[in-house]
C-alpha cells in the first residue's frame, strides 16, 4: 500500500488492471499479445519477465493459450525459473503436457517444490510414470512422500485434489497459543480458511473457522470452540460426490481422512469449484454426444473420438430405415407420406429430447428420486399428451390444406399423438432405466430416445396410413 | 465438545449422521420420511421439532421436497417460529412460494430478520410487490434498507446477490485492535473470511484475509497488510460475470461496490457456487430446448413452457419437407430414396450437435475467442471432411448391398459427405454468428443447426439422385 492515490481508488485499479490483458469480449487483448510476441522474438527476457510479473496464474495461463505453440515454448523456456508453473493447472490438457514434455525433469522438480502440493499433483499426474518417478525422486523425502500419497489415490477422488499442507492443532491449547504458533511458523500454507485439531495419532477431532478463532478470547481452549467435522471426506471419495458435500453443507474447505480416520490433508472449494465446473461439463458434452476432448485436440483424435457415436447414431438410422421399407410400396402409390413422414418422427424426436433432459439433469443434481419418480413420470406422460394433441391439430390442418387431403391430416394427426406420447415415455423412462443399471444417463439416452421416437414415428404413420388407404 | 468417545469419532459420526437421513442412493429414507409423516399426523409437535432440529438448512430443504404438498404445509405451520426459513433457499422455487404464500407476512417478516440479507432476498424476490412491501414494512429501519438496496439491484445481478453484513475497518487500526473488536462486537456476520478496510465515507481501500490477520502480530497497522481489492465487484455485474472473476482467481469471497465505489456487500462463495451450477443448467437446459422449468412445475406450465421451442422446430422441419416435395416425382420412381433420406439428415444433425455442443461450451466457458476462432474453424472443417468421407464408404456400401444398386450407394455416399461437411460448418459458424450478434448461442444453436442438415441432406441426396438417374 503506498500513497494515498493508489488507496483510494483500489476498485478502479482492478478494472484497470483488468483492462491490461483482456477487450471487451474477455479474450486476451491483441495489444498484449503483440508485445508479448515481440518480445518473444527479440528474446527479450527483461520485457517479459516484467509484462508476466504481475499476472494472476490464470491470467498467464490465457496469455500461454492464446500464443502460438512455437512462442508458448519459447517464453517458457526464456522465463526459466521465473516461470509460474501454478499457470500450468489453468491451461487445456494438450498445451499443459505440450510444455512439459519439453521441460527437462530436473526443471521440472525444482519447479513442483514451489507448488501447493494438489497444484504439484495435478501437473505430475498426467506424466509417464517413467517421468514422474524420476521427478519425485529428485525431490526432498517429505515433499516426495506427501505427493506419492496423493498420487497412489485413484483418479477423480478426493485424495487425488487434496492438499497435503495444513494447519493442525492439539486439543490442550489455547486460541492465544495458536494464534502465536500461526504467528511465528513460516510454513503455513499459503491460504486456509479453518484449522484442524488433532490427537498425537494424527486421528482427526475437529476443526475450528478462522472467524470463529478471531471472535474467541485468547484463554480459551480449542477443544472448547471446535465444532465435529461432520463433513469429513474419505480420501477415497469420488470427487463429485465430495464436491455435492461442499455445496449441500456450503464448506469452504473440509479435511480429508484415511481409512484410520487420520487426517492426510484438506479438500478447498477452489478445487471444488473446477470439479463443479467439469462435472456439469461432462454431462453436457455426453448428451452431445462428445467425450472428453479439449479445445487444443488434433483433427485426427478429435475425428477419431466422434466416430464411435456417430456409429451407434448410424445403426439406430438403419433400423428407421427398415422400418419405412416395410412401407414402401404405400409410399409408392402416395409419395407425400415420404415428404410428410420426417415431420413425425422430428417432432418426436425435439419431444423426448425435451423430456430427457430435463430427467438427465435431475438425476445428476439428485433432484429426481424415488418419492418423485413417480409424480414426474406422471407429469411427463401428461405433457406428452397435451403437445402432442396441439400439435396434431396443428400439423394434421396444414398437411391436409397442403396436399388437399383430409385423410392425410387426419393420419399425420393420429400419428403425432402417438409419438409425441412414446417421446414422453420414452423421455423419461430410458434415463430412468439407464441409472437403475448404472449406465450413465446422459451418455446413452439419446441414442434410445432417437431410435424410439424414429420407429415409432414412421411405423404409426406409414402403418396407420397403410391401413387408411388399404394398400396391399 | 463432550467426552473423549464422541470426540474420537468426529469423522465417523458424520458419516452415521449422514445415514440418518439419506440412503445409498442418495434420497431421503422413507423411514425417516415415515417418522415424520406419523409424527405430522399426530399434530407430534415435540417429535417434530427434535427431528428437525439438527437438520442442515439443505438436509431440511431434501425432506420439504420430499414430502407431500399437504404435510409440507404442515409441517411449516407446526413448527411455527422453529421452522428454520434458510431451508426455503434450497429447494425448488415452486415449493418455496407453496409454502411462502401459505404463511402471513407478519411471519414471514419475523422470520426474515432472522437470516442473513442473501438468504432474505433470494425469498422476497419472487413475492409480489405488495406482500414484499407489507414485509418490508414490518422490518427494523437498518434491515429495510439493507433488504431494499439488494432488492433493487436488477436480478442476476452481484447487488441481488450479496450479504450486506461485513466486517469493516478503518486503515490506521492495528490488527490487535482488529481482533479485540472482532471478540467484543456481537453482530459480526454469520460467517466471513476477509474484512474489509474502508475510509469513513465507506469507500472501499483494500482487504485483508482472516489467515493473513492470523499470521500477522498485534502491532501491525491494518494498511500495513492489506492487499488492494483488485477483484472489487460492482453491484450491477451480472452474476455470471462475477462467477467468472470468483473462478479465474480462486476468491473465497468480494467486495461489492455501488457507483461511488462504496462498500455495499459482499458476495460470498457459496452463492456463487449456486450460480454456477445453474449458469452450467441453463446451458444443458437451453440446449435440449427446455428453458427455466423446475421439477416442481405443473402438467400445463410445462407443457405451455415447451411449446414454443416445438413450434419453431415444427416450421424447420415443414421447410425439410418442402424440400423433400421438390423431388416427389424422383422418389415416385425409387421409392428406395424414401427409405435412406433420412439416414443422409439424421447423420448430418448427429455430427452438427457435436460440434456445436463443442462450440457453445467452449463460448460459454469462453475458451473459444477470436484468437483460435480460426483454428478451431479449420479443425472442424477436417473433422468433417474425414468422417464425412469414413461415413460415406460405410453407408455407400450398406445401401448398394441392401438395394442392389451400386448407383444408389455412389450417390447416398457423396451426399454423405456433402452434408458431414456442412454439418461441420453450420455447427461451428452458427453458434460463432450468434455469439457475435449477443444471441445466446445455447438456445438458438440447435435450431438452425438441424435446419442446415436437414435442408443440406435432403436436398443433396435427392437432388445427385435426379440429376444421375435422369428423373424429369
Amino acid at each position: 500500500m503506498e500513497g494515498e492515490h493508489e488507496r483510494t481508488t483500489g476498485a478502479r485499479a482492478a478494472e484497470e488492471h483488468h483492462a491490461d490483458i483482456y477487450g471487451e469480449d474477455g479474450a486476451v487483448l491483441s495489444s498484449f499479445l503483440a508485445r508479448i510476441g515481440a518480445a518473444i522474438a527479440d528474446r527479450d527476457t527483461l520485457t517479459l519477465k516484467h509484462e508476466v510479473d504481475d499476472l494472476h496464474q490464470s491470467e498467464l495461463g490465457d496469455l500461454l493459450e492464446a500464443l502460438h505453440p512455437e512462442q508458448r515454448r519459447a517464453l517458457v523456456e526464456l522465463l526459466g525459473a521465473d516461470f509460474d508453473f501454478s499457470s500450468l493447472t489453468e491451461v487445456d490438457e494438450a498445451i499443459r503436457m505440450e510444455i512439459v514434455d519439453n521441460l527437462p525433469n530436473a526443471q521440472i522438480a525444482q519447479a513442483v517444490q514451489e507448488l501447493d502440493s494438489d497444484d504439484a499433483v495435478y501437473i505430475l499426474e498426467d506424466l509417464e510414470k517413467e517421468d514422474q518417478d524420476e521427478i519425485l525422486s529428485q525431490l526432498p523425502f517429505t515433499e516426495r512422500i506427501r505427493l506419492r500419497r496423493s498420487l497412489d489415490y485413484p483418479e477423480e477422488t478426493a485424495g487425488r485434489r487434496m492438499q497435503t499442507e495444513f494447519v493442525a492443532v492439539p486439543p490442550f491449547w489455547t486460541i492465544g497459543q495458536t494464534i502465536d504458533y500461526m504467528r511465528e511458523d513460516k510454513n503455513l500454507p499459503e491460504r486456509f480458511s479453518q484449522i484442524f485439531v488433532i490427537d498425537p495419532t494424527f486421528k482427526l477431532l475437529g476443526a475450528i473457522d478462522l472467524d470463529q478463532i478471531l471472535r474467541t478470547r485468547r484463554a480459551v481452549k480449542v477443544e472448547e470452540v471446535m465444532h465435529e467435522t461432520r463433513h469429513a471426506i474419505p480420501a477415497t471419495m469420488d470427487q463429485e460426490e465430495a464436491a455435492r458435500e461442499f455445496e449441500q453443507y456450503d464448506l469452504l474447505s473440509a479435511a480429508v481422512v484415511d481409512e484410520n480416520e487420520r487426517l492426510v490433508g484438506v479438500l478447498t472449494i477452489d478445487d471444488v469449484v473446477d470439479v463443479i465446473q467439469q462435472e456439469a461439463e461432462e454431462d453436457l458434452m455426453r448428451m452431445g454426444g462428445v467425450g472428453d476432448e479439449e479445445l487444443s485436440d488434433s483433427v485426427l483424435s478429435t475425428s477419431r473420438s466422434r466416430v464411435p457415436w456417430l456409429l451407434i447414431n448410424l445403426l439406430t438410422a438403419f433400423l428407421a430405415a427398415s422400418v419405412i421399407s416395410l412401407f414402401d410400396r404405400t409410399i409408392e402409390h402416395i409419395v407425400a407420406l415420404a415428404v410428410l413422414m420426417p415431420i413425425v418422427a422430428g417432432m418426436g424426436g425435439n419431444a423426448g429430447s425435451q423430456t430427457m433432459t430435463v430427467t438427465v439433469r435431475a438425476l445428476a443434481t439428485k433432484d429426481l428420486d424415488i418419492y418423485n419418480a413417480g409424480r414426474i413420470i406422471r407429469r411427463e406422460m401428461g405433457v406428452g399428451f397435451i403437445n402432442g394433441i396441439v400439435f396434431a391439430i396443428l400439423i394434421g390442418i396444414v398437411a391436409a390444406a397442403w396436399f388437399r387431403d383430409p385423410n392425410l391430416g387426419g393420419i399425420i394427426a393420429a400419428a403425432m399423438i402417438i409419438n409425441m406420447f412414446a417421446a414422453a415415455l420414452a423421455g423419461i423412462l430410458i434415463p430412468l432405466l439407464l441409472d437403475r443399471f448404472k449406465v450413465d444417463p446422459a451418455v446413452a439416452s439419446a441414442v434410445f430416445v432417437t431410435t424410439v421416437t424414429d420407429v415409432v414415428g414412421f411405423f404409426a404413420f406409414l402403418g396407420i396410413a397403410t391401413w387408411w388407404f388399404g394398400v396391399p
